[in-house]
């Protein structure tokens, strides 16, 4: 167990060192006001900081200084808070709460909520274009922006946004439910990973070796999602349990059963695991986050 | 008037380029057909295609190759393309047309709008950052991104949309009016400037010196829409005449006369042209479409 407990504290201090460095990138800026409320609104109202985690996680399991991945783990955190923002539109999910809290258009209005969704999503190519370090080439900075574009963009996240959306009024295969969450949540989730290793200067073969390693991280995450909604204590996850059912989404355990679900997410991890044993890196800290994503309680 | 009959030749064959590239990016992506039609329709439903070709006027001005400029000009007019798309939106300008055509969310409904408009943001950077020709190098093509970034995000065109949105309930000052209008167009009118001199190899002092010429032909342009809202034949411009006037708009011939606006229309333009005769390239073209702005129909 001391292994969990140390990935877990991990977690719990990075998550502050991107709180503390997130909303600096905005603050000192000089624009509208209330431009700069709604954004910071949405970057600082929480979350578990996973996807910047994760890229100061994979630097660590290659011996580099964490710190040349703030720029990049914060970028990606305003691209998942923009995708937030955007999702909880009245057109999009018509959602008036996030965490807890008021969604952004709910406080700041639906024009501003879209402005403010545009101005994260363009800012956080500069938080790229313009790392100071000299260990980070021009080449990776580029190949930085052009693997984040596929991500979250037509290729990944908003592609799969799209999917979602037309899946909503059909029961989905397991390949439908599959594409969803791979370019829905787990694109950016692999990119997290891809940018740790670009910037700790991997190869090529070990960058794809770690693209298989998240995209296994990725599905196993979503089937966890999916197994909570029907066994999870709904204080700890934030929202009714059972809702899934309630609004008839498609779900692993409804295709597979809540055992065949629970099989598939211990496979997922097994792959996951196996394609990082192939790694000359130290892997247990990604392998404790594979093990607090396959058991989290939240 | 030679001289005004080759720019506007150079305008329509260069906008035919632009054009027939433009499809190309997105056409040839495996991602969902609804999400692809949504940003093709808007990409195809014509206009000036003023800024990619500004990108191809500059580059020529400096003695190089346009086709250095495509991919740049085109993730230009993508970020174009997503901003008109956004403000049509119900929540911010709410309109039904846009050159005649219904809007991309009267077509595709509201919540494709937002992603199409996401997805195209998304994508122009990847324009840029695989970019693929010997004379552009890493550091251009991060300059180019940077630059963007400033130019299309919050410090610029999002953030001079937001002071639009905020100004619309009351009547502004010459000041106020100008801010709005260098961030909401000019920023962007700008970068296409900038971003063909950065590509032709352009020295900081070049640069700064287009600043200076595009800050004034961007105005320049603003105030000819004001004045065309005031005496332009409504079937050339394309929306009624007047408009301005009945949506209590501030405007410059509301804020000037119609006399005064017109002077400072000449007086922009020649501040423009006074910073392009300090530079050491072909000026011609740069100076015939200070001309065609000036006088503009539509």
């Amino acid at each position: 167990m001391t292994q969990v407990i140390s990935t877990s504290e991990f977690l719990s201090t990075r998550k502050q060192t991107i709180e503390s460095a997130l909303p600096d990138y905005i603050q000192s800026l000089s624009i509208p006001e209330s431009l700069k409320e709604s954004m910071l609104y949405s970057l600082e109202a929480g979350g578990k900081r996973l996807r910047p985690v994760l890229v100061l996680a994979t630097l660590s399991s290659f011996g580099k200084s964490e710190s040349l991945g703030i720029p990049v783990g914060c970028a990606i955190e305003m691209i998942h808070t923009y995708s937030l923002i955007h999702d909880d539109l009245p057109c999009m999910d018509d959602d008036d709460l996030r965490r807890g809290k008021p969604t952004n258009h709910k406080v700041f209005g639906e024009a501003l909520a879209v402005l403010a969704g545009d101005g994260l999503l363009t800012q956080s190519f500069q938080l790229i274009s313009t790392i100071d370090h000299p260990e980070v080439t021009a080449e990776m900075k580029l190949q930085l922006i052009t693997e984040l574009v596929d991500a979250a963009g037509i290729k990944g996240m908003v592609g799969g946004q799209v999917a979602d959306m037309e899946g909503e009024k059909k029961s989905l295969s397991l390949e439908e439910l599959e594409f969803i969450h791979e370019h829905k949540t787990g694109k950016l989730l692999e990119y997290s990973i891809i940018a740790g290793a670009i910037l700790a200067g991997a190869s090529k073969e070990e960058i794809e070796k770690l693209r298989e390693f998240s995209f296994h991280l990725g599905l196993a995450f979503q089937i966890r999602d999916d197994i909570l909604d029907i066994e999870g204590d709904q204080e700890k996850i934030g929202k009714p349990v059972g809702s899934d059912k309630e609004n008839e989404k498609t779900t692993y355990p409804a295709l597979l059963t809540l055992e065949g679900a629970k099989e598939k997410l211990v496979t997922h991890i097994q792959l996951a695991k196996m394609n990082l044993h192939q790694l000359l890196i130290t892997t247990t800290l990604l392998e404790g986050l594979c093990d607090l994503i396959a058991m989290r309680d939240h």
